[in-house]
């Protein structure tokens, strides 16, 4: 079993244990092939944990079809190197110390080098794809890299606007983390040899799931155990970002409101001036003692709840079901 | 014709002239297809100039063969929209404001938005690529990818070490240069359909001309007229850089050498205090007034002879004639 699964990722793993297995073996034995001078980085990432989900429903996806055993286990394989690159320019981005605990790459090897061992761990998931010889799967998974990094570019370019907030926060979020949910199990679903319908239906729950996941990252941003988090409560709001319990709160207290307060006061200072911690503090607040949070609890429901709806055109399997307690899983992370 | 390009490079690509201008064309139409968020982005970094050689030397690969028209000219747009997302990393790993003149990604829009924004580039041209279909061509661009950024790793990681630093030399331009020229006419070749034996010799070629093309600016760097390179004369090692010119200086004067002494009070002073700059002068001073120019210039002209001599088993064209001219051009860029 994988060092980082909790007994309920285990569990719902079961059906595709011993494939999750081989798909770390795989991982974990890049160090060994690559130039020398990379071989510690890769050891570092390749063992700082994780729970694994996205190729987990990569594999699940294939697994409810009778298929090639070995290219859904490489498609997996990038699904998860895709996702460590993606941390690593993402930690850089947001000036991160700590990742699951451990100090980032950035804060071991500093930002030039995590920038170019991102670019480098993009491109050795492009040629894990390519083993699978399917240019319809390597096309997503291109176009995949496009959208999460537009979706961190839009947080950039949209940080401190609350303009047009809640359409850019679904847009966001599908980029930055849905898309990939998306791709793993849509992948896994060609992969796997599922008819087309099927292969829709996987992708929708991809994004469902995707969507209900980064919601309920966001939402913990804001409730936050700060120890459990490894960041500081509101850390998206004092960097500017709008979330769905922030965007519920610009919506529905137009006078007085202290993140519109916080934004404007940003804007005359021109972000040199330290900001005044009274506003974050009562927006915080606000969110924490309001019909704010179940409206977020409902949202995420909801994307959990589709997302096993969009399960019932499968065939009724050990991994049809396992991807349905995916979803439940997702959703109990919330509460 | 294109705004970059002066006479001599002009009369080169005469044979493809039509088709670089359609590549231009696809390369200049994705602003308009991109995210609104993009476009000022996009629109700088495609008009920022370059003589285009990469997609150059596809498109002349593959008319040395009678070939489908489209698919070389897709591969060529995905070789410079590679070349553009590297150049964004490497200006925000070096620091660097300008290139060709103008301000850098990195210093319009910050670090930040660099590393993101390439990593959209580098997705897009592997959008790209997968539009041709051959899995062997993708497979070469993602593996090319790996190699031009491990090639940047290999300078950090190596920066103030004189150790096996010939060897390392060349391992390290090929990664960062050579590739991508490799790359460039393996798959011009390969789209082209030509028979393996040549595929071969294109990529040899595209090796030769590389290394020599890299060989080159290292040389600029040493001789250099500052404000054509750009940059300070020297930047290279006093960023700790090795390349041939100051190799040649560390293995030919191994007493009272001043780059071993500046790499010394590197070490013991940790980088902090700021160094003497007598001995990077010293060194500048012997690599001008020495047989080492003479020496750097003999190699890079014997890759460029290499390159001509790899087109031999060509059929004869107008490409091929430009291939060769192409070769005496990198040559001349030396004097």
């Amino acid at each position: 079993m994988l060092a980082g699964l909790d007994q309920r990722t285990a569990s719902i793993y079961a059906p595709i244990q011993p494939k999750l297995a081989r798909v770390e073996e795989h991982l974990r034995s890049l160090p060994q092939t690559s130039l020398p001078d990379l071989e510690p980085l890769l050891s570092y990432v390749l063992t700082s944990g994780g729970k694994r989900i996205r190729p987990a429903i990569t594999l699940l996806a294939a697994d409810c079809y009778p298929h090639d055993q070995e290219k859904p286990l490489i498609m997996a394989g990038a699904v998860e190197l895709l996702h460590l690159a993606t941390l690593i320019h993402d930690d850089m981005v947001d000036n991160s110390d700590l990742r699951r605990g451990k100090p980032t790459v950035t804060k071991l090897w500093g930002k030039d080098v995590a920038v170019l061992f991102g670019d480098y761990l993009f491109a050795t998931s492009a040629t894990f794809v390519c083993d699978t010889g399917n240019v319809r799967v390597i096309r997503r998974f291109a176009e995949t890299i496009m959208e999460l990094a537009s979706g961190e570019l839009l947080e950039i370019f949209h940080a401190f606007d609350s303009q047009d907030a809640r359409r850019l926060y679904q847009e966001r979020i599908y980029r930055k983390t849905a898309s990939l949910f998306c791709t793993a199990a849509e992948t896994g679903a060609v992969l796997g040899g599922a008819p087309e319908p099927q292969v829709k239906a996987l992708r929708d729950y991809g994004y469902q799931i995707g969507m209900a996941f980064q919601m309920v990252d966001d939402l913990l941003d804001v409730l936050g155990d700060p120890a459990e988090l490894g960041k500081p409560v509101g850390s998206d709001l004092r960097q500017g970002v709008l979330t769905l319990p922030s965007i519920l709160l610009l919506e529905r207290y137009p006078e007085n409101n202290p993140i519109q307060a916080m934004f404007r006061q940003r804007k005359q200072n021109d972000g040199d001036a330290p900001e005044n911690p009274a506003n974050l503090e009562r927006a915080l607040e606000i969110i924490n003692n309001s019909g704010i949070l179940p409206d977020c609890y409902a949202q995420i429901r909801e994307c959990c709840r589709n997302a096993s709806q969009s399960l019932e055109l499968l065939p009724d399997c050990p991994a049809r079901r396992s991807l349905r307690d995916l979803a439940d899983y997702v959703w109990e992370r919330s509460r």
